[in-house]
């Protein structure tokens, strides 16, 4: 069934013997999901938990403390928050594929694995829709309203992205209104930089190559570019980015070197190019604007490659 | 007089022949305050011109395409919006000193320099208060809502400063309900970098000293730096924050060299350490995050003077 958010409310009221599943390299808005709705489930009286995510990053991993379901623990109701496709489950969420009794999402492709589902695809992130759940329960509390805003906030980049709403604005401004602290959050998410990161952007500012006056900027990112910062993936999140923000830039292609041969594109266009024509061309595939693919061969082999695939797309082929 | 937003509409209203005046070194928030309170007393039938400010950067400048006065202008009442002080008045706006009619400002520092004054020091941007006032004389327009939006979230850090309140959120949810497009604006003022900016990031990445296991970064921005950059001022805007969001650091330090001899340093806390304490040693002054000095030396000199004042204020003397 699809669910309204009246009617999730009225089902969560009516149930106990809660799990809350996330997806697999969990980010902000699915992690912050879990953590709100299982504080507004304890908080309603019910038993609730929350499945230990093993891809869970130190960045996300303190909201669910004090959350996480024993290993022995035997749900009653699953739920599932931020989680489209059953493609989406971690290894030990395997055995609830068949059976969620409630999915809540805001992902325009979500598959309707579950058996009821309340989904609003027009909502930036998954936070606000659970936020409108929430207060269907009771009051929103700073420790739901905390996870929240970490949910809202990471999945519009700090309400600056294009999914951004009025609506977005509106959840945020309330779960201020608790009296939650959100300037040590986002000096957390938005004002933080690893070392390591810092030196793998020093290394791609030096090593990046310009086409096109400036237009298109390229970044090989090497296997030994990495070991020389001291870099994990971790610090490796967002990385296409930071060359789109490069004033002029409207073609930006991060080309990373793969320990198993190989390469993997991202390319982010702002300028009108088509992103996933021009990932297409070598077998990839994405968004209008944001596409990847992954190619054989040399890192400057790859540079080649998408170049050469960029200027066909610019010429209309 | 002090006014409150409604009195500020009624004498809006019953006034003509206007010119805006904005402040020295002019910021998102003035440059979008005077543009949007033009807009709207040009809505409501009202002669209305910002007056031209020589030092308007071209970041700012579009915001205030065909809203600036003629030379030749001769003004029937006065209105400073985001003017704390008569320090702050421009060069062209002296003539004007001693008869502003009306100042509207949010900084606790006002000095009610204006025959009447709206003040709410509680909000984090003069824009949200125009905002206010604006919705006393009319409807927002789209018009208004780009360089007020503009004020709102160049003023918080687009929403990550600690003067950031639900207020602002609540603001910029009205301001997007009118239909205007955020995404290029956020683009403009917080993802775009100079290639100058990138260089100088690059460069201080690169001879940035770290004290006290990474606690303490010290930047010196020498000019021969600012040369290999291809820097100008633009390219340094808020650059102690730079430093400040590395992982680990609680004390930053900035110190430039001027021109003229000597040197200017900005200090940046966020581990409890008083800035203010600090640069006081140094005959400077600021916040207790943020303060400042200028000294005579090499930048070795600066360094190893705030190096001192650091230790002698954590040391409690």
């Amino acid at each position: 069934m699809n669910f309204t958010v009246e009617q999730t409310g009225e089902f969560l009221k009516d149930h106990d013997g809660y799990l809350i599943l996330t997806h697999v390299r969990p980010d902000g808005d699915t992690v912050g999901c879990a953590a709100a709705l299982c504080r507004g489930l304890r908080d309603l009286g019910k038993t609730a938990h929350v499945l230990p995510n093993p891809e869970t990053t130190s960045l996300f991993s303190p909201y669910l403390e004090g959350l996480l379901a024993p290993e022995d623990f035997r749900p009653e109701t699953v739920v599932s928050v931020d989680m489209a496709a059953r493609g989406l489950f971690p290894d030990n969420a395997q055995q609830y594929l068949e059976r969620v009794d409630l999915a809540i999402d805001h992902h325009p492709s979500q598959e309707f694995f579950a058996q009821n589902t309340c989904l609003d695809a027009g909502r930036a992130a998954c936070g606000e829709l659970i936020y409108d759940i929430l207060r269907e329960l009771g009051p929103i509390t700073p420790a739901m309203a905390v996870p929240l805003y970490v949910a809202v906030s990471t999945d519009t980049g700090c309400f600056q992205y294009s999914n951004t709403t009025a609506d977005t604005h509106r959840v945020a401004a309330a779960l201020m209104e608790t009296g939650m602290d959100v300037f040590s959050l986002n000096k957390r998410h938005f004002r933080t930089k690893s070392w390591a990161r810092l030196q793998v952007e020093r290394l791609l500012t030096e090593r990046m190559h310009r086409y096109e006056d400036g237009k298109i900027a390229v970044a090989p990112v090497s296997l030994s570019l990495m070991d020389e910062a001291g870099a994990t993936e971790e610090d490796m999140e967002d990385i296409a980015a930071f060359l789109g923000q490069i004033e002029g830039v409207e073609t930006s292609v991060t080309i990373r070197e793969l320990a198993e041969g190989g390469c993997k594109l991202s390319v982010r266009t702002s300028g009108g190019l088509n992103a996933t024509k021009v990932c297409a061309r070598l077998g990839g595939g994405g968004h209008a604007a944001a596409a990847g693919c992954t190619v054989s061969g040399t890192l400057a082999e790859a540079e080649a490659a998408i170049l050469d695939a960029i200027r066909q797309v610019e010429a209309g082929a």
